[in-house]
């Protein structure tokens, strides 16, 4: 099974092959990701709740595509940035876990800063 | 090591703690992402490329926060789709290699439907 | 009553004071019109739609300074463009006529793409 | 010359023809925005911020069709909120004047949080 890191390499053949190196700065793939995830929230923009859990197939490949492009770039920035996203995750659901505690939290989709 | 699927499985935790489970239609998840994405772009958007690839420790360790933000909506997504993002990234870069073939795409960043 | 162009001057004068204009690039200005798209988006993240008809006083104003973030950086974008913003919307709205006729887009929001 | 508000007419009677009013809550329009940002920042992210200021003529078209779209949508989630966007942008101006002192703010792009 593959892992992050062999995702990372594949793309950096793949950057690599095509010269794109000088493009690709922490800026503008920050960017390229806001380009993605714009394509994948068109999918949802306009069902509802319950039928964006209900997607047809042909919709469901199309929204796997657009998921694919938003991780693709989200590796391509944490490899630029030397971030381990594995371990970023693992740090944040603990700080997450402080914010949003559970007594507090429970049932709400406050914001942290509007918890009582 | 932990994998992704150890990262999905901790958020699953996470959410069933706070009963979070009904807010977290696709939909939702969608939107959330965006608003992770946006926080990230923030850290970028006053800054030259040149010194997104220089990030101080302290501006660094923000931007790990907010892609770890973006990584867990994205995982979250993706469970909540039964997609496995490995495999989507993987199918996306071979689709990715046809549509950007290296002899047109060499040293430009056109989209494919510009490359002649 | 004030118009764009109102608002446009204003902003230059806020921008030439703090000699922000070095930063102020359409490419930056993109991604800071992204990063607020983002906070506006998260007011609505885990709301339903009927929610997010009638949403409370406090959150009403919340959402309103926003959307005048989003407006104010499209404004400062158009003007560094050369974009007049209205004669853009009018050209834009006869076009999206053309892409979505009444009588195939009535009661259904299909992309112009996937209309038969 | 029109107005913002000859805009909004035109869209209501757009959207109605279409029959398009159950789509078009506030919760669906932010996710239409930003998608519509999306391809926005899409022209602008593999390219430099001198380039950004001199853009072909041609990719001025598309990126002006692209801030059109951003606008209308902004403009349909306005009305439908009862928010006045010109007095909006007023109200945060001054907001942001004084969050922005001139100077602690002058020739630097310091979150307001950061400024000391």
């Amino acid at each position: 099974m593959k892992t992050i890191q062999d995702i990372q390499a594949m793309l950096e053949v793949f950057v690599n092959e095509r010269e794109w190196q000088p493009y690709q700065s922490p800026k503008n793939l920050a960017m390229a990701l806001t380009g993605e995830v714009g394509e994948l929230v068109e999918h949802f923009q306009w069902i509802s709740q319950s039928e964006s859990q209900a997607l047809s197939e042909e919709a469901l490949l199309e929204v796997k595509d657009e998921m694919a492009d938003v991780f693709i770039y989200l590796i391509r920035m944490a490899d630029k940035l030397g971030i381990d996203l594995i371990e970023a995750a693992e740090v944040k659901i603990e700080k997450n876990a402080v914010k949003y505690p559970i007594e507090k939290s429970k049932g709400n989709q406050l914001k942290y800063s509007k918890l009582t």
